[in-house]
């Protein structure tokens, strides 16, 4: 279909898009729910179907030449057993000569055609959800309802809004001006202006292993609908969303008249990574990066000539000091622990009190019966295998198993809550885990100054409250965070708690009773990463995050005969 | 004045600018002519006494505290005498420890306060703008005319619509939402959000030697709209002109109750360079700057934690196909070579004629007549010493008068036009050339590959006139352009020139011959740097120059009591 025709098919779409990435209402268009009810006939079984039907061979529609080369050694962290799909594996010369090759009828495109050809992108995407939560389950390991939302409609509601905001930017430069001014005697000069928007190079996207859809569709949308080519590097464990949502914008791209090649899939593995060997092309000019501190830490560090995008990690903090009823606060922080078994970048991970206790209503609570108390609360998420599998998942990583076990002995002598495996009632194998729950004295928490990804929290008791704020908020400054919360019912104090965590640049989520998860974050209202502490430097969905993907060069020409 | 107020006072002038940088018609609210007409009784005279007051003493008002030490070793291009100005030095630890002071007011204000504050910065720099003409005169060379306009209304226009954009983009980030939603049953959740935008840390805004406010005045708007500090490093031999600017925005920040310690003025000297000491402080976030494309790229390949600016050089091209009258064209071309000595970033350098001669009018005419007629139109410009002095002004630096002379020896046999001195009628110590034009071939055209700072053109003859294009073009890509320029009557080849530069990220002017000179560049209408090739990456005025330097900080809490 023409380019043209899908923008105005998916306009009205768009503009609500733009209308609420400014407003910060709520919007999400895309189904958040694998109810029957809300979805054709048979679409789940048939996602399923179509799921299954990738297993046990080769992922052939993202070979770009004949190479024989393949990577691919997914493990299903429910079944531990090999996903068997192998992807065309392309040398970097093959890969770059293709995205080449395709760009130029893209950059020459007006913006509303590649915007068109996105929406349809995400349209497209949307009518594979169902074999995308199956596949997002057996990498990633998240639960199947979360895999429905979460490679869902939380990263298509992304995925738009990155667009909206990548459209407004272009949209907000005009394309022509007429200039007349006049330069010494006789009539004025007159000037017909063009600006031409331009993309600038080959944006690297690096999806991560435990969530990959809602950092790689807004970088993606953001990338193509400005003009530059993408090239998508998995996470070498979690390679099947992304191959499946890659084949499917491909045949969009296709469908619209453009080459297929301006996204493309380069697969590696462990033993060979490429992202590096990607930085370091002269046509790439942008890297879109989630995943670890470390490593976004050496990109931020050693690609000067690259736009460098990155969400990390942080240490999220929870500062916890009064509650009209605790134990609903606690059931919600228990919630935010066994959620995806805290592997989100969302998730709270230290949990600060002060000495003297919480206050619940008009009683006291000591610091002691509150880490039991918390301790009870996220027992009574998991101790139904059911309710645990569905809430927790699976562990993504072994790596992640092995720390739960090193923590778990490190700090033998403080443990509020240990963690065990829960029974998964589908999958025996399941690689599982329960909420790992450690008492820390804040004097010495230096392994609570880093994520420790998965199921971890710390409950760290300060002198004070104020102490506490202080603590948590430095440490937000100095080793990150994405995601902090505070619990206050003391209207006085609670200037000083949203004014702590801004000047540390960290955002945060106050009294998050009934929003559950409280770890919820709501495309178009709520903005990602803050850029101003060390867990990255991408918001997503801020005018930052688009404006430099294109650049605008200009062209004037005075008229004659005046 | 309270800030409020101020915004208040000047707010119909910026949303003239607003309305202006989006529509990009013409819009110059500053006064760009010196004429008595135009100035209250006295202005330029009481401008002039002030400058002359600056002289010979230590430049007392921008100390910080005790320091002893001084730089300042200006000399007058005119006179060829020290100006006698020392200006207070301060250690980086003292400097950095006076801004930090400061900046907590500042980056709590909210945005208005600041443009409130900035537009007032703006209004008084114009009301010194004669003084500040000298001062620019004494130190860059340029003639008086320009110099009023230079460090007048053209810095204060590009100054003014940097703040408009930096205004628009914050102002585009709502402050608050009101959020509702299901989570489960009950009734919804409602979520009250809060947006606040956060400075990123302290700008450091490098200013050139030649034409320090052009972009100093839009980095220092830009910088301090967002909450940054700036400190302002001028190059070691153009301190005179910035050194008043900051005086006088530091009383502007006094008077509305700021710290003046938001924009402080960091001299060096040549001995002694501080800039890379500046980069590596912790506090330094930003770097903005104005200057060679060695050093630029230098910044721009080893701050990666810094956000970088620049603006450099490239080797700007003029394709001279055919016109209606082709002396027309030369002497549009000329005036563009003699102007301020070709000392601007804009100014023409290679000048590309096809093989078989250049169309004028219904006649052709030679390659080797085209060359001849256009160093008589040069030479029609400089014959009379007090035209000359007027337009060429003098050379900033001895640097390019040993390139002038180095130029003339290395192309002994192929001078088109000789340089040779003028005598400036008012000034006969002035360090003044007229326009070396040199014939090239483009087979061996190293010495056109890159800025030859200065009057010095290249004509390069190309076989055809589509080879000339290209070749021009790809110099522009490989080797920077900040502005382009082409001439040509046959409508049927017009598109093939502005798509080649366009592809070549490079900026192109067509057929100006009116708009005299060729290269002025209209604020609120042009666009600066495409940040396409290696000319520099900041455009000055779109939306990546300002989107990020200040970030968002979120904070939502749920509503009790629903």
């Amino acid at each position: 279909m023409d380019p043209a025709q899908l923008f105005n098919r998916h306009l009205d779409r768009l503009e609500r898009a733009v209308e609420a990435l400014h407003s910060r209402s709520a919007y999400t268009p895309f189904v958040e729910s694998p109810s029957r009810k809300l979805h054709p006939e048979g679409a789940h079984a048939a996602g399923r179907a179509a799921f299954e039907a990738r297993l046990n061979r080769p992922f052939e529609s993202l070979r770009l030449c004949d190479t024989r080369a393949t990577a691919g050694a997914e493990v299903s962290p429910y079944t531990g057993l090999p996903l068997g799909i192998s992807y065309p594996r392309h040398e970097p010369e093959e890969l770059y000569a293709a995205v080449k090759r395709a760009w130029d009828p893209w950059r020459r495109a007006a913006p509303r055609q590649r915007v068109g050809v996105c929406l349809e992108i995400l349209a497209r995407w949307e009518s594979q959800v169902f074999e995308n939560a199956y596949a997002t389950m057996h990498t990633a390991g998240q639960a199947f309802m979360l895999a429905f939302a979460g490679s869902g409609a939380s990263s298509l509601d992304r995925g738009l809004e990155a667009l909206a905001a990548a459209w407004h930017a272009m949209d907000s430069v005009t394309t022509s001006a007429s200039y007349e001014r006049h330069f010494g005697p006789g009539p004025p000069v007159r000037l017909e202006k063009r600006y031409r928007l331009m993309p600038v190079g080959v944006a690297v996207v690096l999806s991560c292993g435990s969530y990959p859809a809602w950092n790689a569709y807004p970088a993606i949308m953001a990338n193509l609908a400005t003009g530059n080519p993408v090239v998508l590097k998995p996470h070498p464990d979690t390679i099947l969303p992304m191959a499946i949502a890659v084949e499917t914008a491909r045949a969009a791209l296709s469908d619209a008249g453009f080459d297929p090649n301006l996204l493309t899939l380069a697969v590696d593995t462990w033993e060979e990574p490429i992202a590096k060997v990607l930085f370091a092309r002269p046509e790439t000019a942008i890297v879109d990066f989630t995943g670890g501190q470390a490593f976004g830490a050496w990109i931020e560090n050693h690609c000067p000539r690259l736009q460098v995008y990155t969400e990390t990690a942080g240490c999220n903090a929870v500062v916890l000091e009064s509650a009209d009823v605790l134990d609903d606060v606690l059931d919600a922080i228990a919630f935010g622990l066994v959620l995806f078994s805290a592997q989100m970048c969302t998730a709270p991970q230290n949990i600060w009190i002060p000495g003297d206790g919480v206050r619940d209503g008009s009683v006291g609570v000591s610091a002691a019966e509150v880490r039991t108390r918390l301790a009870r609360a996220v027992d009574r998420l998991v101790e139904a295998p059911a309710s645990a599998a569905g809430l927790c998942g699976a562990l993504h990583s072994e790596k992640t198993q092995a720390e739960l076990a090193q923590l778990s002995a490190q700090f033998a002598g403080r443990i509020v809550r240990p963690s065990t495996p829960y029974a998964h009632p589908e999958f025996p194998a399941a690689r599982v885990a329960t909420p790992l729950v450690i008492e820390l004295d804040p004097r010495d928490r230096a392994a609570a100054q880093r994520e420790c990804f998965g199921p971890v929290a710390f409950v760290l008791t300060a002198p004070t409250r104020d102490a506490a704020l202080a603590l948590a908020t430095d440490d937000a400054a100095r080793f990150g965070a994405i995601a902090s919360y505070a619990y206050t019912v003391d209207a006085d104090w609670l200037p000083a708690v949203e004014d702590a965590f801004a000047m540390a640049g960290a955002s945060v989520g106050i009294n998050l009773i009934r929003q559950r998860p409280m770890n919820f974050t709501a495309a178009f209202s709520d903005y990602h990463v803050t850029g101003l502490n060390p867990a990255g430097n991408a918001c997503l969905t801020d005018a930052a995050f688009v404006s430099r993907r294109f650049r605008i060069v200009q062209s004037k020409r005075e008229l004659a005969g005046q």
